[in-house]
């Protein structure tokens, strides 16, 4: 069956950060669309995957961008040999199948793609496919959920006040500091000690988010260079290509950053 | 027939705010042009769902959007084993078989898509298929429903004045409080009670407007938030993942509004 | 015939402002390009259904919009079972045929629209389809007749020199009070004092233009108004939903208004 | 033939203003590209179509514009049952057969159109179609020849330098007071009395260039009233209809030009 | 063999301003990318020829303007009766088959034109057809050449510092008096006195430059005037249409190139 | 197979600079993506063709550019005979084939192209082909790396830092003096001593940065004078023909740089 490329198979590993699988739950049973809000790097994306499993249910997760259209999303017509066969794009599929569809970074895509959803996400549940003349009843299983990272809208390019308004929504930010250590350790495959000593790191390195850095330093970050350590390269030097470098390229900030480093080491 | 899948199988709940009804049968007796105008989440939709129920015809609905161009209405040659073929847009089959055809949020589309409709929407009733050589007159039940938010618009994103000098137009806006309770009551399934606590914190979270946020709670919110509660979810909770952090970003704003929730609750 | 479809088949009801009919005529006699100049909904597209009845030739309508091409106009290449096909555009068949082309609101259209017309509108008279390698002269009855709204243009937007001058230009506007009166009490099939009080409420809102209102009552609004009236909507309450709330979302101008149709009531 | 419907068959109507045609002719027998320099409706067209006719060569003309692309003018692969078939635009048509190829207003035209005739204009006098993998050798009787009216360039929309330098250039302009009035006489068909009269008024309109008016009337201009005057409308009413109207919408610019005309009527 | 149309047959005439047949040739040896710097018209293209025939070349040119992608040097897939197949561009053919590729004025197309040199304008020699999955290895023979204008660019059009970088350049500019009259004599045909006379005055209208003119006459507009000389026409007539009417509409920069014509005669 | 003719056959010429050896290597070890950071010419191409080699892996270069899209990286539908059939694009290709994905300059590259990456970036290693209804899970070979020069970037056109945080990042720069004339010796097949000569005026240029120069010469520029050198040219024409006319068109700089060279030779 088609949908089972999408089914997740193993538990993902999980760490709640506070009561978003239950509120998540609550608004499943509804089928209430929900929106996931925060930072890159803190476990949006994991959160969506391992809800999906443990509600036994398909995920198509779909990476929007600048260049995305509502066809894109919808399907379109191709042509074959015997004319031209509609292709179901990966928002109808789940429409029509009865999966999560997962929107990622949604106000990055055209405008035409936002619009696609509003009648998915009141009682109608329908989604038109006008340019079929077709007009699907959402599976009773389907769910849509989108994820939004505050920090980077501007005002040209933010979710319209009649979209925002159809979705629940939850906050998602940095676990704490022995959650966060939890997950690098177990991640990177390092040692409770070490991953608490790249932790400590990442949180001065947010400090510096709005002073020389656009963002600190994310769990994902981490978890790169717990993973550098563990084939043998020293903490600097894991940090310095993990960290340091692909953060900024200002020298200032740098050495601020590489300062925090030889502290914590 | 094609028509089926878009007639209103039951009646639709509505509770009427003034004397829209009565105006709107009147303008379809003489299948005049209508324009709904008002916030979002107040209840076009389901309005013109309800008409559409109470008059017996079919609703074709087309949410407009930047990349819709005047094709995605009327309709385009598709290829096919035979060669090409040409495909009736959602306009164009309300025009033959006599629908009523609403566009929700005109303004959003493309300017050629607010031309086609003018040859309808005079004494001509006409919508020329240039791309077909054909001159459809439409069907003695057609009529044509827009719907307008003047909030959003721009200057550069409005209707022209010989666009809107076409149709005649009725105001919404939220019901009042004990309308607005009972809709919530009804559509969250919570008792009236608590749905009126909710009013009360929308109808502060109304007042709210141009002071951190761009727009109110809509009755939309409240029934979601209801129905977190009635999965076992606490008010604040439910309100919470409704209400606060879908409408808005900003700390302090975020915190008026809790407050809001706590002195109601 | 592919033309009959666009021949006017009853006389439609005009009542001349000046000396246009008779001007149109003598152009027309010498098949000279002609333009017709006025704000929306005072009648040119009327006045030209009306001379084509009259001179007996089919009227060929074009809508034009910023996304329209010449290729809208002029025809286009479709792929077809035997391999690709030209389609003849609006403006090719009124010119192969013989029939009046009427492209309403020329300037909203894309400027390789209105050089397509060019050698249309001198001596050669002929169309070179350049896609096809056809050069068309003009059948014997073909005449261009545009449409502009002074009001509208934009440095940006507005005809060429070299377009302009090709034209004979006949100036538009609304009718004085008793022809006013005729028109909307015929239309509308209400008597002659109601028109005339609703001419009055019209002329009234002409005033505001420029102080809330970028342009007053149209007489096709007057006929709405009456219309709702027929079906036994009061006078407040039809000119509430057929002028107020169409003609401005700005709550003074709306009292400016409702003052006006009060004391004409 | 192909280029038999683009031979001219009557000799055009055209007096020479200077020493333009002697000058042609020797650019011609050198196949050395031309421009013709002038303002809208002086004869630029007439005068080229006049020297084909005298040089014995078709004619095909290119009326440019801002969504005119290379592939207009070159050609282009079209689907066939058989496969895609090349077809050859105008210019490709006029360089392998041999015909004087015109591009009117050629600055209109997107930049790929300019480029596209270089190597047609050196010593190398040769056509690329790189998309068909074809190098074209142009026919000993092909010449290109271009018009440009100086008056209308903005500094974004201009030749290129490297354009400019392969043309000689001729300018053109309003022909003098005699001969203006014996090309109005014998175009509209009217006396030389009536026609001196209207380029008198012509004339003043001239003058009012830059005050209020963009341009003043052309011959064309005075060609189109000297017709309607011939089907019997008066002098005044003519020059209203083919003059004041078209040229301005100011009301103060057009009492200048009515008295213009009364004074010389 | 295809790229025999690409031969060229006669030596072209060309006399070199410097040691940049030299350079050229030990450019070549090493298969090393040729930038040709200089303005218009002054014989950056007659040199390249010359390069080709000299060393036994063929020459693919192709001239570049802002429409130009990628794909129009690289190739493209072709619908044919048997399905796609893939058509070669111009550079791609260059490539395989081991000719001189000149691209005229690379900077005015788009910038993936650019990036695709890349690769074979280092050490790889290599053209990667991504949509077609093949890479193609450069013949041995092959070589890229461009032609850059420094006085045109802007900011915006301009080279990549990691293009220019790869690239040997070549400064061209107008030839010294006697060189030039060379020419001049030679290409008109006319005699050697007259053709002085001619660079004379073109070195006073370079002189002009920045003081009225964009450029001064090129040798490319003296060889025109000799030969519109040739054909019996007066210094006077022949350098008002081939130099002073093209060059500027600005009547008094006119009347001082004309001064400058009256004094040399 | 398809992915021989991208295995690199001999062992690239590389100097080390610091440690990127080992980092690339354990990087590679976790397949963890790798940004390579750095100026123009500096050999990060060859040092990731030079790591292909080491690792034994097949290397898919992608040179990015402004028009490219995620279709371009990631394939299409292709019209056959039998109807679309689907065509992988190279990003594809290395994905499911197991080979490393070097895209250089992704910056340059339109937003949908560094989408497609995200979920091939962290732990689902995936890549969904949503136009094909696809989700392929990457070979266990396979690795992305890209390139990107810090200098270039504007505001605009910078990694999101959702895209940046998912790569360790390799700085690169130019080599040491003794190392530079070691690669050009070696390159250019000149004496260390010249190569020393040439590598002393590059430092020289690279002062300039700022003062006249977007950048100084790069390695590549000294292989290519060496070249030069190396076919009987004089070290200043060649070092005038390879750094100074490519380098700059500013009189000034120009003598700067001849300065430069001279007192160097």
């Amino acid at each position: 069956m088609l949908l089972d490329q999408y089914r997740i198979r193993q538990e993902p590993y999980y760490r709640p950060l506070k009561d978003e699988v239950e509120l998540f739950g609550a608004a499943y049973a509804n089928r209430m669309p929900v929106m996931l809000k925060g930072p890159t790097g803190c476990g949006k994306t994991r959160f969506i995957e391992y809800m999906a499993w443990r509600l036994g249910r398909p995920l198509i997760t779909v990476a929007c961008h600048e260049d995305m259209t509502a066809a894109d999303l919808v399907g379109r017509w191709l042509l074959d040999a015997e004319g031209t066969v509609w292709s179901d794009g990966p928002l109808t599929t789940a429409v029509r199948l009865g999966a999560i569809c997962y929107l990622d970074e949604i106000v990055e895509a055209r405008q035409d793609t936002t619009v696609v959803i509003h009648p998915l996400t009141d009682d109608r549940r329908v989604l038109p496919l006008e340019k079929r003349g077709e007009l699907i009843h959402a599976h009773s299983d389907f769910q849509l959920v989108i994820s939004y990272n505050p920090g980077y809208q501007s005002a040209i390019k933010d979710l319209k006040e009649s979209t925002k308004q159809r979705f629940a929504a939850l906050d998602f930010g940095y676990p704490d500091r022995s959650a966060e250590t939890e997950v690098v350790s177990r991640e990177a495959g390092i040692e409770p000690n070490l991953a608490d000593l790249l932790v400590k790191i990442a949180q001065h390195s947010r400090n510096l988010k709005g002073q020389g850095l656009d963002e600190g330093a994310s769990t994902r970050m981490l978890v790169n260079a717990g993973r550098l350590i563990g084939c043998g390269i020293s903490l600097e030097k894991a940090c310095e290509t993990t960290i340091v470098v692909p953060l900024t390229d200002d020298a200032d900030t740098r050495n601020t950053l590489r300062d925090v480093i030889s502290a914590s080491a």
